[in-house]
């Protein structure tokens, strides 16, 4: 074996493993681009569908390719029956992202990526069908109820709202839907995007490679944050209990959930925009708990602690306010990550070599094997 | 951001990305060390399950620990109904890589590791129940035969033969299964080993790390060669044709898969093993054609290109006179490395944390939005 450069970050951190066009994730000017687009103007004045376009096709669609390639999605919204009756024997207690996962490499299995050609095809196919694998499995182990996974909806967070609460959602929640996929989509070589390359490396199939992206998604280390985030914020009934509620949990050092960044330091591009978007949500529904709630935990966190809110924490009360469970808060981080994993995929297949480190032994030295009898 | 180290090596080659005890690949005295033990004295004297339980548990086992151990695997092969439904939804030409991956994925759903402490018997759930979901969608799926699950075999090796064929296997043939799941248990940071470990570094479960490194392995760069090889193999009649067809792949540069090996540099130490155990299945059929055609080209890639057969080569032919079915060739490898796979797992839990490399930005400069009205 050649001589292994022995590295001193565990984690590879801040180790490159590979180039990408796809994003910047902290560089000067703007926290986070996609193909060289700020993300805060993205979320502003573009739809979910415009950005997935960007991520998988190279460039932001004109009017006529949004309308085809809209179209194009909607059309591959339903599942196979098979698919629904893998998801009818998953039960309500399992967790959502084991279904994804599975929902997932299930369907890789009756509608196979024949070859690389069908990469693009595939992963549409997947965009639209993960809402209702989402919601047929959710609505079905929950409600006893089996959907129809086909809506009218123009949008893929429209449709998403709708098959999840079988009605037609308001311009407000379909306009915030959008808001968070965009958010959400792309995130340079965070770990599931990088297991999805790695997967990509040994030429294996984009079922494959999405399949073990969920799988590190599911890790409470990386997807999850903003469903713990959800789970501390409703422990508190007002803001002042929360601010009692935070300072306990610092002096307990006990961990919470949606604050500070592995690589962003003064703050999460992120928050701002879905900060803002929670507020118009609170407004909406008259709450005067949750989001009050929300904005003493992060005061409290700066005061104490100088850490900032990031993408997850205002997407727990966001989330709430549009009557989302909160076991499908990761679920909806794979609908719109998919975008950012499967164009990561093809970058990796277009210029490619197997990705395959090596290990520093720290192990017994060689010994002689003992027969059983022996030992 | 941090400064990121900028390193040469495509493929994060040479480079070290963690440590382990497990294994050692390429250093001088043995080819390749399990926990310090050369894997060829492991192959001539032990029993996968002992092999099994060195990687998983760390020490060799007595003859008690082996036979409380063998006798857990034994309890815990039968599938849950709801998988086998599953299964049964599979067709017969759907790749037998993603019904190894799908069959790993929905048993997390129904039998989920609920905290790290589970994870020995998780594994040994796998590893146990791992040839009935292959064998099982086999049997359905092309011969239309609901099989059982069960079998009285004492070894897994036994059981995956039993189960596949419906009959006690043959003293050699357990034999030869024993030593094939011992060669390829563990093999130090592969890429489906990798992929494993980065899974398990979000804190992810067990299942979401199996199924994301059974992703990895069905790529044609990774698991899949003695498949391969074995395509080739058949495709010659004679020692003569198969050295003069090598010639001729040679000359058209066509690839020939079950030679070389990214560590080992001049021999795979595996090869010597599984080479003998097929030579005396070769003998125990009266083959004339297989294995001479097997030989004939290892001796010209060897006269040509001083290429020397891997790991691969030998079990192609191997595992056909044994009569299992080329497409189950890399869902046997699954069965085997499941127990390597764990026990990176395990290693990476025990030291953690998150695998969150940089990537070499290469997209365009930063840019304007442009609303879709104006492009």
């Amino acid at each position: 074996m050649a001589e292994a450069k022995v590295l001193s970050g565990a984690g590879l951190r801040g180790q490159v493993a590979g180039q990408t066009a796809l994003s910047t994730v902290g560089q000067a000017g703007a926290g986070l681009t996609y193909r060289g687009y700020d993300v805060r103007e993205l979320a502003a004045d573009a739809h979910f569908e415009e950005v997935a376009y960007l991520l998988l096709y190279g460039e932001l669609p004109t009017q006529t390719e949004l309308a085809a390639y809209s179209a194009k999605l909607s059309k591959l919204r339903d599942l196979p029956q098979a698919l629904k009756e893998v998801l009818e024997r998953i039960p309500a207690d399992a967790h959502p992202m084991d279904v994804m996962r599975t929902g997932c490499s299930f369907l890789g299995n009756i509608e196979p990526e024949k070859d690389f050609s069908a990469q693009r095809d595939v992963t549409d196919r997947l965009l639209a069908a993960f809402p209702a694998i989402m919601c047929y499995w959710y609505r079905f182990s929950h409600d006893g109820k089996k959907i129809d996974c086909v809506t009218d909806e123009p949008t893929l967070g429209g449709h998403f709202l709708h098959l999840l609460h079988g009605k037609q959602p308001s311009e407000l929640h379909v306009k915030v839907m959008n808001v968070s996929l965009i958010l959400y989509a792309e995130h340079e070589f965070n770990a599931s995007t990088f297991t999805a390359r790695v997967c990509a490396s040994t030429l294996s199939d984009l079922y494959s490679c999405v399949t073990a992206a969920i799988g590190s998604l599911r890790g409470p280390l990386h997807g999850g944050a903003n469903e713990a985030a959800m789970e501390m914020i409703e422990k508190f009934s007002s803001a002042e209990d929360a601010v009692e509620g935070t300072l306990g949990m610092l002096a307990r050092k006990d961990k919470i959930m949606g604050f500070g960044h592995a690589i962003y330091k003064d703050s999460d591009p992120r928050n701002e925009v879905i900060k803002g978007w929670s507020k118009k949500l609170a407004d909406e529904v008259g709450d005067k708990v949750l989001f009050p709630v929300s904005e003493a935990i992060d005061k409290t966190m700066w005061e104490q602690k100088k850490l900032f809110p990031n993408a997850d924490f205002y997407h727990a009360s966001a989330y709430h306010f549009m009557g989302i469970p909160t076991k499908l808060f990761t679920p909806i981080f794979v609908c719109s990550r998919l975008t950012g994993w499967a164009a990561h995929v093809f970058e990796q297949r277009a210029n490619n070599r197997i990705i395959r480190p090596s290990a520093e032994y720290i192990g017994v030295e060689q010994r002689k094997f003992v027969p059983i009898e022996r030992r």
